[in-house]
């Protein structure tokens, strides 16, 4: 069985929210055959996005917000808010800059992190979401490291 | 046969110009044994790059430019540009930053994706182009999803 | 063999020093017995990140940098460093944005880059560290190329 796809649930605030994905992804990987190769966690949806950091309160919960504000501000002026009378397109900019996805490896069973890595899903909305992630484990059974 | 490695070809303006995959990509899978697994799009060069957006005209015309217009902006000094004597050394910043490739799950046959999120190329360099981009399916065909 | 995963350690001086890893990836492919699929490049820790930039002085020594030093400058104020009287904070910013990993085509054999197209690690932290990159190749020896 050398392909997995889970998904799993998660419900948001918005607002730059980081969420540590890291204890959900690595109890799939304990539960799986698949002990080498690839593991690729993705969010559906163009308002969200997925990256690693240290989950600490100072990065989660103000420096990361902080950059992106820059990035996009929340006040600017977006085409996209005009045209549908929205008012997220800061929120798209950000996620298409981030990326819904990173890949990192699997080997002999676990997820390759730092200690101080962690797995997060940032939602950019304006609003709480429910969202759907995608986790994909693509390898095989105990295959050599070289 | 776990793996297919497909290119298409696009003809671009540059100037951080949006260009939808999402059909193009879509009809690959389709066409393809592999039913789960991982798609990987990649774009080969160190202009453009690839990222998931809703596709429509106020996010892929003006909101995603804006942003990385000032993330690099096209008439800051770059210190690429007065060594090559070149115009795009803003255009390689904004690649790199938004990097040349996304990893998208395969489930049952069909590309994972929210409804209002498009896989696209963003050509960030300063004249047209033909770019070439890489389509790999890697999984299995029928793999059981959890 | 469908999965192997490849080490390097790479001594590197932070302040977003720029690292060329194409040859050691290219030479770890070349040995390899997949000739078709991914190959993901992944640094272990949450400062440093991956992409493809052309690597020459003007973009590696400075105009990178720059960029990143305007999403997070190096002096700004960051929770993350009052928390821990740290002083990597928009490290730890950067790191996030940039994504720890990128996954590129494998294809008859090769990475599927541009000429100008070199696979980087970027170390945003603030003093010389000892980095453990992952190559993760992952598909089938001499799989049919559509």
């Amino acid at each position: 069985m050398p392909v997995e796809t889970h998904r799993i649930e998660v419900s948001t605030r918005g607002g730059s929210q980081v969420v540590d994905l890291t204890d959900s992804v690595r109890r799939l990987v304990r539960g799986s055959d698949i002990t080498d190769g690839l593991a690729n966690v993705c969010v559906v949806g163009s308002t969200a996005g997925i990256t690693t950091t240290e989950f600490e309160p100072g990065l989660a919960t103000r420096d990361l917000a902080a950059a992106f504000e820059r990035l996009a501000p929340r006040d600017g002026e977006y085409l996209h808010e005009q045209t549908w009378h929205d008012d997220n397109g800061h929120s798209h900019v950000c996620a298409s800059m981030l990326g819904p996805s990173i890949t990192v490896p699997l080997s002999r069973g676990e997820l390759v992190l730092g200690t101080w890595q962690q797995i997060v899903l940032i939602d950019f909305d304006t609003r709480p979401r429910q969202r759907t992630i995608v986790i994909s484990l693509v390898g095989d059974a105990g295959a050599p490291s070289a």
